[in-house]
């Protein structure tokens, strides 16, 4: 089995971060994919602080593997989330959605590694300048939370390659093993992958949204609420209600008024998947099976091999 | 030298599609990307049928090899148009927006292959069903007239290739061998190359304008007049001027008013970098310098070929 420099980094089989989604990837979904040879993160983005450490334990007991934790840094409990972390040992944090220079070098100094997730070239330059061990690269057509430059993962992994020496994982777009022999390809040491691991039997989304999922096809997903963050999210009525209050020329106040709060529990962890919000990447268009997440890897890798054989014939 | 589907559908020694871009493709692009072993096209868009006509025996006159004309099927002179391509004996026409069903078949008796750009799933089926030779997906990073689904290259290409059999050429985000590997490793069986010919000599585009592409970076592009058909432009004046319409909620009419007429030809023709409509791809980030065409196609296959190899030492 190869090593690369995401495999040394993060002590792990294969180049595989799973992605930390809110309400989605707990501790169950965390060790399954460690345990298969990727590495698991628990999304502490949808958990107070004491939760988050009962997951932290939980995993604990189901897998000796590496594992990492992914905290948006602008969340409001994002101090007490990073003393839990250390308190834990936690080896791996994934930062996104917030200054890098914050954490960065107080996390190393108990011994954890730290990668941070950006969208765009002028982030990822700010992250390295903090210092980070690795650089998430987040294309358009990732789910949830997004950047405002809409880069494409085919666009954003060589632009950034070009500016960065420390290694990078790409994530959005990516779901099989030749989506990410592609991202590797282009330059990427490894990849992120989220709404594949949305549709696997151990992710604690709600089995509704799961059944959405494998079932939505291109064209299914869309970039909205751009100034208020950007998001990725399945056209279900609640999206559609956006559109009709922008088509209506409605002020920020109004739309921030009918999101109102807890819109993402609703849907992803109660599958109400008419009034909730439903964050999932493009790449949804693809998958169309609910199995475990061990499945999921193994498959990956097994097309990545295939057909990274099968490349390796394409000469002109 | 390896043939594969789309190098034996259009008689080619690489599968690469130069784009047929207005006021940037003519005669002297096409033969010189013809000439260099992959598919020159003459972009019919920006001409009368008359001046496509003389542009097709003109590169008669540079060049032996095969080419193509593009044409957006609702061009108002399109019928005119065919019947230049018809009556010059083009090999091979690439439709764009408008319905396949119209041409195709007519086209074809004549000997005609034809390839039809799409942006979406159901425009690939629709195109597959009125009998076209090979479908051109364009993913959302591409330049110019883009779809309404903002799908990526990365997730058009798999989606795509499911559903169809015809040979698939992927466009949107491509300028470089690793692109051009990454786009084959997603199944497509050639890539269509846009923004990284906008800057060769032999491309008619205004040398500002093809100077401001090199030295754009990550992004510098956005897609904008979404109501209006949608395109990826240059974050120019003009650009800024209507963001500006947008944020003050002026209506269709009034946008469409500003825009005017002859925004294309001012920018990218005459090269008013300020008033001009600036139509380029997400990857004129990575694109530095301005070259010959056939040093770029070297360029392109000698990283394709040298990447393959490396590819083929990745396993897991």
């Amino acid at each position: 089995m190869a090593a690369n420099k995401i495999t040394e980094l993060f002590n792990i089989n294969y180049p595989i971060v799973q992605g930390g989604m809110v309400w989605t990837s707990g501790w169950r979904l965390a060790a399954a994919v460690s345990n298969a040879g990727g590495l698991g993160v628990i999304g502490a983005g949808s958990m107070y602080p004491e939760l988050l450490r009962e997951h932290i334990q939980k995993f604990r007991k189901t897998s000796k593997k590496s594992f990492g934790v992914n905290v948006p840094l602008l969340y409001p409990h994002s101090e007490a989330i990073m003393e839990v972390i250390i308190e834990e040992k936690v080896p791996i944090v994934f930062s996104s959605a917030g200054n890098p220079k914050v954490w960065t070098s107080s996390l190393q100094q108990h011994g954890i590694k730290v990668a941070h997730v950006v969208s765009s070239v002028k982030f990822a330059l700010k992250a390295e300048k903090a210092g980070v061990d690795a650089i998430v690269t987040e294309g358009f057509e990732a789910g949830g939370h997004n950047g405002s430059t809409e880069s494409t993962t085919l666009t954003l992994i060589p632009v950034v390659k070009q500016k960065i020496s420390v290694p990078l994982i790409a994530a959005g777009g990516i779901a099989t093993g030749r989506g990410m022999l592609a991202a590797m390809t282009l330059g990427a040491d490894g990849v992120q992958i989220g709404s594949r691991f949305v549709t696997s039997n151990e992710a604690s989304s709600h089995h509704n949204f799961k059944e959405m999922v494998v079932s939505s096809e291109e064209g299914d997903t869309m970039l909205t609420l751009k100034e208020l963050g950007c998001v990725r999210l399945l056209k279900n009525d609640f999206y559609h209600q956006i559109q009709k209050l922008y088509s209506e020329k409605a002020s920020l106040a109004e739309v921030e008024n009918f999101l109102g709060k807890g819109r993402l529990r609703k849907g992803i962890f109660e599958g109400d998947l008419k009034e909730g919000k439903l964050e999932i990447g493009q790449i949804s268009a693809l998958i169309s099976e609910i199995k475990p997440a061990a499945e999921i890897i193994n498959e990956i890798i097994e097309e990545f091999n295939d057909t990274s054989s099968e490349v390796a014939a394409l000469k002109f």
